[in-house]
């Protein structure tokens, strides 16, 4: 099969790899369409130590699975793969089972190529309403999600998302959802146009604000979000860290001490509720998409993917 | 009156300084016994810029106020003064008020002097069972109380308590109390020993400890502290911080994201459960106590107190 892979510190486009075989549980999906992520940018840079094919955002079609009636349904799929036997997994914690695989990022080959595997129970079936493109955004928006599971927010919630880029555009999304007082900061009007149509405020810059926010989301991608988050965070607020950054970050640690504030880390989120706000077009993805390359140009388009003003970039299998 | 002055970059004993005139509202109070915190040591370094008496532990009598019933009443008195108007203050946020002075800490002289001033509602009298010695702890002691505030605590709980100074000790005690599978890890037998006598388990090292703990709380003093904290809080798992480090720390953030952790910083508490605790003997104070000095030895007090292996030390007005 044609698979990008990332081994011995090389990003290459291979023409025959062999396709993987699913194992007792696994269903074989054929992919159709997945989505270039920062993370799978950060890997490329070693990031996790990774090495195979990388890709966790995919929509696909089981070819194979036990049961037969499902095969040639189109799915998306769970990338956290847990042990299923340890006191997280036990407590319905497997995203943070400390022997999970993570598709694409830990021990398993993931979605840029034309087949994977993904345990069973990780699948879901997507409705016709949701298209491909559509489709491939249900993983990070599903991370979106996450903080809905993390930190109370309503409408007395006044909310700031830091960072237009592919994540900070569907968290803001989210963030509307829940009718809270909201406003986005990034550095690109042409980004920020989008959230705008859906009568989201948005803003270049932060000048003016002052420290009267009950909830800061970070998805800048970088350090210094962080530090702007605690600037702008309340007394007592909350800051939620979409973003990773390798290695060691400088922070105010007093700050956080005097002001009370918690500072919270956010991963993988709930799949049910991206794909029921994409169903019930209460989020649009359509416009994240930049560009649609072949995977024959998965590795132009991993370095597409990185170039400024580039939301998503899609790879597409046949 | 007799006080010790921080001025000018240089920390001095008066002889004669004015004593302080209560404001509307406030109430006049001759201190008996103050108590040195790590505060008071970091201000005579130049934290938060303040200028004047330090000292925010203390107990004394009520000398002036407006209800003549109670001069002569033994009190302690909660440290914010918060300006009673601002949106933190109408939501009994007070210890958040922008516009806050806090007592030897921030634009209000403290309690390393004879005479003190503090708004009337800030008082709180005190039994006959609770000593002098043990009322300064009560400031402390209900700043180790607002973790209980922050974070839900119960028997299933595994928690770690680092550094055994002050705080640490109190904290340790506090937690106690919750009946959570309890461990305290500091540097010092001799210290951790008072711990051992209230039948905790405590530990001089981190060796062999696995990330299974749900929450660790930082009171080591140091910016290590909060990063051996990450090593040891199991993912999903919350550190509370205590430890206040002058400028910038680096922290591993992609942890923090990667395992969903949350970063909890935690300042001052509630007097009520403090005063009970000592009230019932739920909490031994009376070991922390290393030394008492005169007010006239106020500077050496401050130098011993800084001093390696001392616990608290106290300065006695009388």
């Amino acid at each position: 099969m044609k698979a990008i892979v990332f081994e011995s510190g090389k990003l290459s486009f291979e023409g025959a790899r062999p396709a993987p075989r699913p194992a007792p549980g696994e269903a074989l999906i054929r992919v159709t369409l997945a989505g270039i992520c920062r993370t799978d940018l950060e890997i490329a840079l070693g990031y996790m130590g990774f090495s195979g094919i990388p890709g966790h955002e995919f929509v696909g079609v089981i070819e194979e699975c036990g049961d037969e009636r499902l095969n040639g349904k189109r799915v998306t799929g769970e990338i956290n793969i847990p042990c299923g036997k340890c006191a997280y997994c036990r407590r319905r914690m497997g995203n943070h089972c400390p022997d999970r695989k993570v598709l694409g990022i830990l021990g398993k080959d993931g979605a840029f190529a034309e087949y994977l595997t993904l345990p069973f129970k990780n699948l879901h079936p997507l409705p016709d309403s949701i298209t491909d493109e559509e489709a491939v955004f249900i993983e990070p928006l599903a991370s979106a999600y996450e903080i809905l599971e993390q930190v109370r927010v309503d409408e007395d919630t006044r909310v700031c998302v830091l960072g237009d880029g592919r994540l900070g555009l569907l968290v803001a999304q989210v963030m509307a959802q829940t009718g809270c007082a909201l406003l986005a900061v990034g550095r690109h009007e042409e980004k920020l146009s989008i959230l705008k149509a859906r009568g989201i405020p948005t803003r270049t810059s932060i000048e003016g604000l002052t420290r009267e926010l009950d909830l800061v989301i970070d998805c800048t991608g970088s350090a210094e979000g962080i530090r702007t988050a605690l600037d702008l965070v309340r007394p007592a607020g909350t800051v939620v860290v979409k973003t990773t950054v390798a290695g060691k970050s400088e922070i105010d640690l007093s700050r956080i001490v005097v002001d009370e504030i918690a500072l919270i880390g956010s991963r993988c989120g709930p799949f049910q509720p991206a794909i029921q706000a994409l169903e019930e077009k209460r989020v649009d993805v359509r416009p994240l998409v930049s560009k649609v390359f072949p995977i024959d140009e998965g590795v132009e388009a991993m370095r597409y993917a990185g170039e400024k003003g580039v939301l998503k970039a899609l790879l597409k299998m046949a």
